[in-house]
């Protein structure tokens, strides 16, 4: 059975590099990866957030959050 | 085939959640990954700074450092 693991970014250079590297490294037999462009996805902001992310690009594993290098603050991605 | 990848931490409880999560979570389709405690592998440190790594925990994929969250700057591990 595969578990949820969600990219959180917002299209910033630091996040397509993190985001081509990590989505295509995971487990298929482990994860689906959603992958979420928080600034075409401003209604997700609140989910990220609730989440504990606080910087983009970030990945969303087994519940916890894992902030990859630093694209962006989400006070940034909020504006 | 497979890629190397290195994961690289001092132990500290950050990396230590890090690494269980991450290390795990990888395709062994794609990835072979090594473990490498930079603390007790002290000879290591050169090698993880000339990948570009500045903290850690650090992936080391495909030849780009992802810093997952942050445990321990390099100075910090050097000490």
């Amino acid at each position: 059975m595969t578990s949820k693991a969600v990219f959180y970014h917002a299209g910033c250079p630091v996040c397509i590099a993190a985001e081509r590297q990590f989505v295509d490294a995971l487990d298929p037999s482990q994860y689906r990866v959603e992958v979420v462009h928080l600034g075409e996805q401003r209604g997700r902001i609140a989910e990220a957030e609730a989440a504990g992310v606080k910087s983009v690009p970030a990945l969303v594993l087994g519940g916890l959050p894992f902030h990859i290098n630093f694209g962006a603050s989400m006070a940034d991605v909020k504006g």
